[in-house]
């Protein structure tokens, strides 16, 4: 696809914005459930560590479809802004911001790394920045609780997962905010912002997979195709996907399973089939559903002594883990992964640069494209279960 | 305390017993919950790959109560011999045992390694050996799925945990039998079968913690004693000892622990007080108390983004885990340990000499010393919390 970096980084952007409040169109969700509302908003100058990017590409993720639905644990806070993958070019600047600066190429980060906090300093591995963690409760900015959206009447419009991004124009705290080598597709890093990175990183981080290990994946949508694609990287020796959607199948194999399992066609739990499959169990098991009768599966369907179960599906259900403590003590052993434990604007540079060079192979991953003014047909897609991603251009 | 190892091994083995019978005292369970009988008992010579010892010290542990008063998932086989930790010289091996012979210093291990199946052999991390793992259900020898010991009158008698220890003479697996250094003490290393070996392999092994850490320890008893003395020896910053008996806390100090909380000196959650106390929770947390709010207050005692749980403790409740598989997300980490991860072959012949090299101080442990004809007085001191490891001279 190429990039759509220019050296004339007006033509993108342009300096008369900087410092001014920009009238930009944004979809607008007014109320749970309720179509976006696709109309002019005004964006507030970035404020000190802060960043005003323009969105070039965006799309849906299954966490913008929950907080929308009113599902999730997300604070219930319209009118608001969904959306959290995307990638665009900076517009301008907050004050002290020196690691970003005017046309540079981006893409948010709901989890993000301010690179300072005992978090993200610690020499213990992890990705939870202490203030700019993933955080659906949160609606405002760090800096003033305030919003930098704002309806054409004046009234403030809630932020979203630090990020917003369906919107021509938005804010973020520049530690939510990862600049990209120009060389890389803009429209492909568009997925690094969340799921394939929520995917490949779980694989590569997470699990840290080794070559010849076995693996199987439950729930091939986007984040479950992105583990298939981080470890046919790593060259794993057997790659199981399993959905209870035997369309999956299909593009499962283009991505790289080498086995193909819908649980509805057994007669047997999926996790002893899995056992025979594989000498008594798997290396690794992804659990990318949410669902804790899968989760249990998962579990049970790792080699006993060594087994490791990541777990990237969001769990809404009140249930507690349905594992008993004794199981435990069978070696096998169950972590959940944020963000593919990537520190993003550490890491995702270096990612993005595997991507352009074609180690990790994106295409397939966007399945549609579409104009951002159809941008409730694109959620109605992935509602239907029939787009992995669809790519929304501003 | 010394050695009680001798050049001339006939001081403590004849080569006179070899191939026969021998019949000698074994303090026998003859029903749940009922004192031991210490009578004379019928020994046969070890099988194939099998290895009869004179056992000399041996002492109890909660695992043998457990099983004992019919509580624990072992096997209701009686009668039968408890006891797993213990001492002592290979009287005599069976056909096709290389690596050890008569008058060799020995420790059973419950927890065998054969060294060469599948587990053994991994690169993966496991102890947990494919015939000789821990199991609490099998009372027979593996060879032929039958006893060594019988009563004078001819009556099979049952075996317990790959090793029973409360006996003059034994025979086990020889994936079970650890050969140690002569220059070791034997009643020091007694200790190594089990409790200490788990509670220090947990630190070690299990959670690998590193020099500066902290930590905080849920139970006193041996093993969560033997969890501080490994931290200890690594280098903790802090560790904390968490019991309902403030009794512990005497003991605890002159092992190492830096500070001492009794939950019920508290108008708040432990986990909220330990906390405090570490900038937001400590670096590993062990459970050893086998309780599931115990181990839920263990689990949020821990700093999130890295905090490890190690579970220790045996949860005999139906319950299961009291966690929501959200909260894996904060990054905290939970994995239970059995022996401590170490190979018993493999590694217990290290860590013993660095137990006579005193890098790792044993003395602490052995609380009470009684012949073995008092093992009945032993027990009820154990069942009261009066003793740590009461030494019995066979």
């Amino acid at each position: 696809m190429g990039s759509l970096g220019s050296n004339n980084k007006d033509d993108i952007v342009s300096s008369e914005t900087v410092g001014k409040v920009i009238t930009c169109k944004a979809a607008v969700a007014y109320a749970a459930g309720q179509p976006l509302v696709v109309e002019e908003i005004r964006v507030d100058p970035p404020q000190k560590m802060e960043v005003r990017i323009r969105v070039l590409f965006t799309s849906i993720c299954h966490t913008d479809l929950s907080a929308w639905k009113g599902e999730s644990e997300a604070q219930q806070a319209f009118p608001r802004i969904f959306g959290h993958e995307a990638s665009g070019v900076v517009e301008s600047v907050g004050e002290g911001v020196t690691d970003l600066e005017i046309g540079d190429h981006v893409v948010p980060i709901f989890n993000g790394e301010c690179e300072k906090c005992v978090y993200c300093k610690s020499k213990k591995t992890t990705n939870l920045c202490e203030k700019f963690r993933v955080n659906p409760m949160k609606s405002t900015m760090a800096n003033d609780g305030k919003c930098r959206f704002s309806t054409k009447e004046g009234n403030p419009i809630f932020h979203f997962l630090n990020t917003s991004t369906f919107t021509q124009y938005t804010v973020l705290d520049s530690a939510c905010v990862v600049k990209i080598d120009r060389e890389a597709s803009l429209k492909n890093i568009t997925l690094l912002s969340c799921g394939v990175s929520t995917g490949l990183g779980a694989v590569w981080n997470t699990a840290d997979l080794e070559e010849g290990s076995t693996v199987v994946v439950f729930g091939l949508g986007a984040v479950g195709l992105a583990v298939v694609e981080g470890a046919r990287v790593r060259g794993a020796s057997k790659i199981i996907g399993v959905d209870i959607n035997s369309d999956k199948r299909i593009k499962g194999q283009a991505i790289g399973i080498t086995d193909f399992i819908n649980p509805k066609d057994l007669d047997k739990p999926v996790h002893q089939k899995i056992r025979e499959m594989t000498d008594g169990g798997v290396d690794y098991s992804f659990e990318c559903a949410g669902n804790l009768d899968v989760l249990r599966e998962a579990f049970l369907s790792a080699h006993d002594g060594w087994g490791l179960t990541v777990l990237l599906g969001v769990h809404p259900s009140p249930r507690l883990l349905p594992l008993h403590p004794m199981e435990l003590f069978d070696g096998r052993r169950i972590v959940a992964s944020v963000f593919g434990d990537f520190k993003g604007k550490s890491q995702l540079p270096h990612f993005a640069n595997q991507c352009t060079k074609g180690v990790v192979k994106l295409d397939e991953f966007i399945t549609h494209e579409m104009p951002f003014s159809k941008i409730n047909d694109a959620m109605q897609l992935l509602l239907d279960g029939k787009s992995l991603r669809c790519l929304l251009h501003l």
